[in-house]
């Protein structure tokens, strides 16, 4: 597959790692970049024939398939509005908009003009997130109650990421979409998303937008998805799920404590991993990040689902979704309670019950609890269904 | 030190093993529980000379130093008042009271009759709390910005916890308490508490109250003080406290990962450790479970305060600032909105400033952060102290 | 690439997942089994489009650019000695032989054919691995003084393994090879393994050959490669590497602690993860297995070898060697003593110095150690560089 | 119970740190060290009544109830010899002597004398390892076929370990005699260790003596018990156990993992932990160094045993044990073979049979293994009872 990739930055390169990457059979032709110079360094360094600075020139050209979004936040709608225009499909990277608005106005866009379309969600899909989604799916710990999803580091590397116009926001924009996405597909991405609170602030950087922020969205079906995000982590990159369910539990740790640990009295000469913030002492370094962060898969479904003409896993509807929580988050940070979430178009079920467990001891006794005991006895708590009395006995 | 031990249970079983654990000079003397069945049994169980269903006439007897409250909730404040009354030092189980108004009744009745008066939460006493805590005033992690603790396990393992009435509530009362104030030791005591948004929901239990709540706590410098418990966890008893500071960042795992995991194909004939779901398959043990949850430290330091005249570290004083953060926790989960914390009494700061943090580049720019980059080179976001403009740089 | 795949095993599975994995341009075109079934069953699983029983014809077809062997080890020599005969590039499985003289042979045939061959040491090109070797090659832990590399599991899934003649051995066979190239690597290839000590049972099985050893490896620079392989260990699979070095330290461990892990009461539907022993209460998964197994690096590296007419990481010379250490440590099981590596054919230096590290304290002493005591202070053990005596002093 | 400590150095110190503890009834009220100045300043900071460079005078005291050698190892059997003669109860710190033949002499002068003795090998007592213990001897994990303990450092903190003639060896004598009777403990103290086989090398200090070693012991029941010391680690200390059994495993991490984890961007002011690297960064400190390391189990055991009038879990015989090993490793250093361990005096089982497993399939077949393949279903691996032959069959 011959890809336009627009954007020549952290992201940029690694999708071209991941696209170049290995045996893989498809390749970046053509880059755009806003400096011609940026455009030519990138394209030298990853040996892509075409560099240009003219968006929509890239764009138009005949000899691409396929064109990737991997531009900073403020740039996402005029690139898909010219991809959609000249009827060429398209990826676009995290967050889709910078508001459900703008994303609502990218989705219905792509969808009348016809093109292939797919929401560059990485770490909905690192072989860690993509083998626990199964067993989820699979029924492994039974139906999801909670899911934490968290993202911190010191910050990101580029100026637009601090820069409110250009970025939409802090935190939650930058980061808060991924926690999100991942808990949505945790929880069953059918199951509509009612309400959030969210707390945010500012509060180690010279900056506007939020720095640290921490929501909770609740489902239709009484689960909650919890996003933490931040900007003043110290200790490199944090990147963990938990999912908790009414059978089991899911922990998945995506950056800093994953099998690989080097303690270096000398230094390491080269870099360590992402966000990493020493080359000294204890480090823990990750193996293949391109894959690790989900890049390599992501491309896997959504370039095989526009070959075979399917859906990829996540859609510019799942970008405007995360959008609408977003606002909805925002909303919250200022109101200081709980807002719903407006979502114009909804394409998900119309009415999701209450999770609800129900274990019968006896006749007229629901299970509540069972627990074994320091001295190996196993004690049962118990609720009379009649009366409501709780109750506990030794068995 | 001669104990009076008020109440037999599991909590009554810890301490008791604490107490006259390894080769310790203190004993319990007296024991009374509300059967004499089952007060005779533990005075059995642990070697204990008196053993009595008459609370009055074991707290009123000459032969005791000092009395425990291990009873359930809705005993604490009689058997407090009722220790206070014969001017005997008392120790007083988590939560405190079931409402701040009990607590702060409670606190007063102590300091009226002037009786020593401890607080026994053990788990702001766990070996690696008091190292961790040590660091946090020794300025290893710089300011704290937000504590994370949580404390899930799959119900508690006695019937009166579940009666409403008795507990005074569900998870919150329960093991809220402790994250409170777990959080609140690595904040800073002295910091006030400003107001706290709160979820909670009853999502598994046939019971009234809630089986799983996260909470944010904010005090009054911008710090986070997060707590999530949980009766629904699956896998065995979850508790966990992470520490973000400017400069640092710290993680306690007190039971499910802690340097012992077993694989029993044939199954653990004994116990294998508090809330453990299963003896077979991977498993995780706990060395020493009074010492991991902060039992033997606990009683250290509250006798010898006692012994030597001095305020233990947690008082009637702080078990009441935490009941008031937990009534306005539950408001919070009916109004769905942040509530303010009611503290008539309070003796910490009267006013805390805004945590800063404010990093030089050079006379025109603040440090926003600085990056290793993949290609090894460093990389510094720049913001101009005039303009505000951001910008980065290659360094 | 046009693949011609030699065997439908496990490893088969494995290698044809990695070559058709994500977006490759590699595919298996002609599949190999010894019964016509298997072989039909596997070409229909991966869509592979011709599927045989005779090996011959299929290593001398025109349409495939490369054979892989992943038969038996009884049969890597002949489909090997047919590769080059037939003037085709060909990647053997491990070990390379079942001896050193056969792997020799093997050897010698390739290099006088002047056909492409490659070593297929998965283990060798974990993510992992290939990050911690750069880092070794890079100074990052000094040098190299001990390597422990560890893989045990609870015996091999299919029967051959189990049968001496067919395998040439047991678990050192199985998968000492592996141990022994991590540890090569690691320490420098170019420095001459010298002798083998080596323990070996039959602890467990109703077997001839070992399920269980223990061997040391002794390079000419005095570092250690030490082998851990067991087919009696329980729990699932255990694969770790340790690295020591004079100013480091690596950890990786590849399977059972990565960051993923998972609690399921009810029991996991799906395949866990190879070798994994329980599909209830807690699990470890692995997100992406091949990957995870190195097998995607290693086709990379040997097929753009093979494109671009250079040496792969990992040669018949290298499986050659593997085996030599091998014979000796199977030597050293019967003999009860350290027993000497025979390498007619040494491609590596003539001649290593023992590694040495020399530290001065001042003009007269050499620095022992340091080390910061309980205290604060620092503590600084010499040693007189006249007289040899050893002191302490608190610097 | 009072106290008798000769020596003032780490050990003393961790030792008094234990007895004097948390809420102790035990107190140290002699102690002596080489010079009347250590001693005073160890008297001062410990509270210690008595200081006297008098070794003789300190034993003979009135006013003690046992002695503890806490002293380097070249002063432990004249210190020995000097309680038993004095008739005191005397506890000695490990290695017990610097040979079997030191060792023997000193148990056969406690018995002589009829004075109660005490080995004080801490590493037995951990918490971890006593509950680890209680598993293996309930059966957890079946016959335990392999054990591997670790304890590596960057180097002693005191000059006499690094001379020969005073410690009796270097890194094996220092921490061998640890790992040595800790794998002993999880074998069975019953079953007779038969041979020895050792490296040893002196990798990086400018000493005489080996600065790492690894060794295998092999029971008379076929298990191994692995020995890994070092000096010449880097990253802290290393101190795990591993434990293989048939029916399970056991892996315990006592110092560099243990659920405490830290990032330190300013650094930490204190000390972190015995033989921690730095003080920035990643750091792994323990809560509670004393309990950890087994120190306060074991003065509970040994004290309750000498109170009890019974024999302590490890005494005098079981290092006289260690010692027998030990210097049958130094022995197979030099002979580079497995050499036999020479024990005059052995107290266990006469015999003991190798350790065997046996699982019918069905009449015909022993089981020889089961595994759950990718594909969902169970594959076997058979043993024919009357032909031997290997089959595998998918059931």
């Amino acid at each position: 597959m011959r890809v336009c990739l627009l954007g020549a930055g952290l992201i940029g390169m690694f999708y071209t790692m991941s696209l170049h990457g290995k045996r893989g059979r498809d390749r970046v032709s053509v880059v755009y970049s806003r400096t011609q110079k940026s455009a030519d360094q990138f394209a030298k360094q990853w040996e892509i024939p075409v560099a240009t600075n003219d968006m929509l020139a890239a764009i138009e050209r005949d000899d691409i398939d396929v064109v990737i979004v991997a531009l900073p936040n403020h740039l996402h709608k005029s690139a898909v509005m010219a991809a959609a225009a000249a009827g060429k499909p398209v990826l676009c990277t995290k967050p889709l908009g910078r508001t459900a608005a703008e994303a609502q106005e990218m989705m219905e866009a792509v969808e009348a003009a016809g093109v292939f379309a797919g929401y560059l969600e990485d770490l909905v899909y690192t072989p860690k997130t993509l083998k626990a989604l199964k067993s989820v799916r699979g029924g492994a710990i039974g139906d999801v109650l909670w899911v934490r999803s968290r993202e911190t580091h010191p910050g990101p590397h580029s100026d637009w990421f601090w820069n409110q116009e250009m970025s939409g926001g802090g935190a939650i924009i930058d980061m808060g979409c991924h926690c999100i996405e991942i808990a949505r597909n945790f929880i069953g991405k059918d199951i509509r998303p009612v309400e959030v609170v969210c707390w945010a602030d500012t509060q180690v950087h010279p900056i506007e937008t939020e720095d640290h922020a921490i929501g909770m969205v609740r489902y239709e079906n009484g689960a909650i998805g919890q996003f933490e995000v931040s900007w003043a982590f110290r200790g490199g990159m944090d990147l963990r799920d938990e999912v908790a369910g009414t059978e089991g539990t899911i922990w998945l740790n995506h950056w800093l404590r994953t099998g690989m640990e080097m303690f270096s009295a000398g230094g390491e000469a080269d870099y360590v991993a992402e966000k990493a913030e020493s080359s000294k002492g204890w480090l823990f370094p990750v193996g293949d990040e391109p894959s690790a962060l989900g890049y390599v898969d992501m491309f896997t479904d959504v370039l095989d689902a526009l070959e075979q003409g399917r859906e990829p896993a996540e859609t510019f509807y799942d970008g405007y979704v995360v959008n609408a929580i977003m606002d909805a988050a925002y909303q919250s940070v200022t109101s200081k309670r709980w807002e719903s979430i407006e979502l114009p178009v909804w394409r998900g079920k119309e009415k999701s019950d209450h999770i609800s467990v129900s274990r019968d001891f006896d006749d007229e006794h629901h299970l509540v609890k069972q627990e074994r005991m320091p001295d190996g006895s196993t004690k049962v708590i118990l609720k009379n269904k009649t009366t409501g009395e709780i109750s506990q006995k030794i068995i």
